[in-house]
């Protein structure tokens, strides 16, 4: 039996480590740097057993590295400059270009491999794990021929057993993308959140009248501030591109508004309207 | 048997229909300017009856206006022009305050009942009409001193049999909040449909990394054109204020990332948090 260790006990590592233990063909170990964090992730039983991440990389036969990204290059480049040859590390994080340029040259960079899964929740924490939370969603694999045959296929049967469907990119076109269609809708969420929270003092007319719109439209502005601060930052080039365009869109709407141009108005909204294609449900 | 009679058969006055119907205490007939939309309404079972506008202006007993928010004002006075005392007229538009200043002088305004229900979906038209679509929600009655108490016992019996819960407001501070709690929301997706679509011209890229965030912010995008078209040139001068102050806020982030200010990028996203009093689920 195999020993998966997962660095990061939140939402993403501890919904990978309550997945893989019941799926009973792996032993799940677990190394939190908040050791409150550790220990619920064993009452919660997302782990088997937790321990300190010396003996994690020295123990598991694959490492998996769900920190906040901010903390994932240093884990990385520590981990992979321990681990054997047969050992495979993976990572989970939301940017991938940075981490991919700084262990492009590392001698151990073939036992690496750069994964992003498309699945989370607002939630964050080991109390927020869930089971099933990556089946049938997207697991990104990028730039697959810095890593050996061996770590990709190691990597694939894992997301086989998350039940996810495995697509490739490059890094800096992962990040570029994830800009647009995640990281710009947590920060619109984040000012929606702030905007509603500053004007509606008396919070019972929010109460009164907040739908089902605004919910979904807000439920980012719950997410967790260090995760956020840091995926911002360490994809900040995309990121601002997108916010610029982003406003550049709704000043036109807001003139259109101004100026009561109906016609022009409706026009962009059928134009918005295309989103249905992409979004389903 | 009471005759309610809905003049427009779209996801609001066609899931009033249905759940009226479904009770069994009314008679419902139904009236909408587009003979497609009225006949599809018979055909899912509705309303009872279609018809045109006079006789259904003659014949119920309780008349609703569930038409575009742009058209509601003249089909009002109309129809406010028309009732005998023994009628009573409801409408269920987004914007109150210009309807409220429309028929305030009207020799009929007491028999008339400004409502909004704080219900609705992405879609729109007689088939995205739904069962219980305003069950648990609330239903906002503007001025209701303006109208009579029989007025406004008669539609709170509508709204018992609806199962809103009703809350009243003054129609100017019902637009204010309106804008800010909703309407935003809306430009806001619409803005955010515009620049993915914009930016990601290679659609397969959406389809992989579109996760539940992105639906989420982005569902509204695929709201009726000609529905916000009228909402957001009704309630302009509110909206204007919100986008503005949102757009303080999204400036406000945007530069803190610029200048990779961590402690206060956290700071905002704590603050922003908050919403979490609001949003429970």
């Amino acid at each position: 039996m195999k020993t998966i260790g997962i660095i990061g006990l939140g939402l993403i590592g501890g919904s990978l480590g309550l997945t893989m233990k019941k799926s009973k063909d792996f032993k799940v170990i677990g190394f939190d740097l908040n050791p409150k964090n550790a220990q619920k992730a064993l009452e919660l039983g997302l782990v088997d057993n937790i321990t300190e991440k010396e003996a994690l990389l020295k123990e598991a036969d694959i490492i998996i590295v769900a920190t906040p990204t901010k903390a994932s290059i240093s884990v990385l480049k520590e981990a992979l400059s321990q681990i054997e040859s047969h050992q495979i590390l993976i990572d989970m994080g939301s940017t991938k270009s940075k981490i991919c340029e700084a262990l492009k040259n590392h001698p151990n960079r073939k036992n690496f491999v750069a994964s992003h899964p498309i699945a989370g929740t607002e939630n964050s924490g080991p109390e927020s794990a869930i089971e099933h939370l990556f089946e049938n969603k997207k697991m990104v694999i990028c730039n697959e021929t810095e890593s050996d045959k061996k770590a990709i296929n190691t990597a694939k049967g894992i997301f086989k057993t998350l039940k996810c469907e495995v697509v490739y990119m490059d890094a800096n076109e992962h990040d570029k993308h994830l800009a647009y269609i995640s990281h710009l809708s947590h920060i619109c969420s984040f000012a929606l959140g702030l905007t509603v929270l500053d004007l509606e003092k008396d919070e019972e007319n929010i109460f009164n009248l907040a739908g089902s719109g605004f919910s979904s439209t807000a439920r980012l502005a719950k997410s967790s501030p260090e995760m956020w601060e840091s995926i911002s930052i360490q994809n900040k080039t995309h990121l601002l591109s997108a916010i610029s365009a982003y406003m550049n869109h709704l000043s036109n709407l807001k003139e259109i508004i101004e100026l009561e141009q109906s016609t022009e108005l409706i026009n962009e909204m059928k134009k918005a309207n295309e989103i249905r294609r992409i979004i389903k449900n």
